[in-house]
């Protein structure tokens, strides 16, 4: 039997670039807005992404009312806070210096939340794991992360938001899954490589330590510990 | 300030291209094994997800095992029995007729695991989300699918799958959260449509229905009442 084609030389090539050189961008970003159509084509690459049984149960909420984002940007501002006094010398140094969020620069924020009990997709793929359709949430939030590093737009997750908090400032209703809050724009620059590893946050591992075969190796669990007597060396909590 | 530059147009187009193309592959995978080096490169691309506090939480465990994959699709033909016994009349037809996995003909398998207690990454942005280090996987999982599209290798995720049973199978430990489960191949043909599409199990929904503006939208609520009622017309149960 023939193997189906894969795309040639240059379109594959273009595909690992957009992989390798998306970011998280929380600092440059520019006050000149997205137009509408560019927009759109994000959120359609987003909209493309696999979903368990085709339900489809991403929600996008884009956010561009400044006193929205304010409100956001409160959150945040706590929540920030409360982490920071989690951590101790050299480590909370540097967790201060950094800039996490880019919510009030990005003229477009964007709340992608997921509806877990919809019909669409009658149950399919989720009842022994219940958790696919945020996991379907997520492929389109990777989806609409590698569009945007194509076209030239900066996109930062913000996690360090308490989601009960979020939950009431975008009227999110109690059955409904808050699963990422987005900034976008045109930004400065790309960085070359990841902010928390230029700060000296964390350096990324080499492949090899994440893969085995067949089964899963207990040696990871031993090199964790390991680390983790590092992380006491220069003041983290675990 | 001057925008940074974005992708030109031809690789551009590639990225959409691989986004729109990628499908979730069960059936026509071929026995031709995959070259390591092409394994390694989507592999690669998985590994250079965004993570959470760059803690890549995620691991692989790469099953080319005819064991251990035949004791993983026993386990999905005891769920897939179960979910088919949950439904009624016709759609009780179309589940039966449907083809949902590939996990003996797909020459590789992928397990995606996730420890969230990793200390890389030093907690940072996962203590009001302690979920987003799974989600990282996930974002590990769709790199992947796409890469895999491009090189013309067919990835099916299954989730019909008892998660207990698979860790049991797979030596994954309790603190480790199963992930996805993965067959990848060369396959005799990408479809041009979803294939829950093409065998009438669910359609796609427009963009505009799952979008709104700097507040939650009610309305999808009520639309999701009015899909319930018809589902029921066809014999599903919710």
């Amino acid at each position: 039997m023939t193997k189906a084609p894969g795309f040639d030389e240059a379109a594959t090539r273009a595909v690992y670039r957009v992989i390798r050189e998306r970011r998280d961008v929380r600092r440059g970003f520019l006050p000149d807005p997205m137009p509408d159509e560019l927009l759109y084509r994000l959120l359609e690459a987003a909209h493309n992404a696999p979903s368990v049984g085709l339900m489809q149960p991403w929600r996008f909420i884009v956010v561009r009312s400044l006193a929205v984002r304010q409100a956001v940007h409160k959150i945040f501002l706590d929540a920030n806070q409360e982490s920071l006094a989690g951590y101790e010398k050299d480590r909370k140094q540097i967790y201060a210096a950094m800039k996490l969020e880019g919510i009030l620069e990005a003229p477009q924020n964007l709340c992608v939340v997921c509806d877990s009990e919809s019909p669409q997709g009658h149950r399919l793929g989720r009842q022994t794991m219940p958790e696919t359709p945020v996991y379907s949430a997520v492929c389109a939030v990777q989806n609409l992360w590698l569009a945007a590093r194509a076209e030239g737009i900066g996109v930062g997750w913000v996690s360090i938001l308490e989601p009960e908090r979020l939950r009431s400032v975008l009227s999110i209703p109690r059955h409904i899954t808050p699963v990422a809050y987005l900034c976008l724009g045109y930004v400065d620059k790309f960085a070359s490589e990841p902010d928390l590893e230029r700060t000296g946050w964390e350096r990324r591992t080499p492949l090899k330590s994440v893969l085995s075969y067949d089964s899963y190796d207990s040696q990871w669990d031993k090199e964790k510990l390991k680390q983790g007597v590092h992380d006491r060396g220069v003041g983290a909590q675990d």
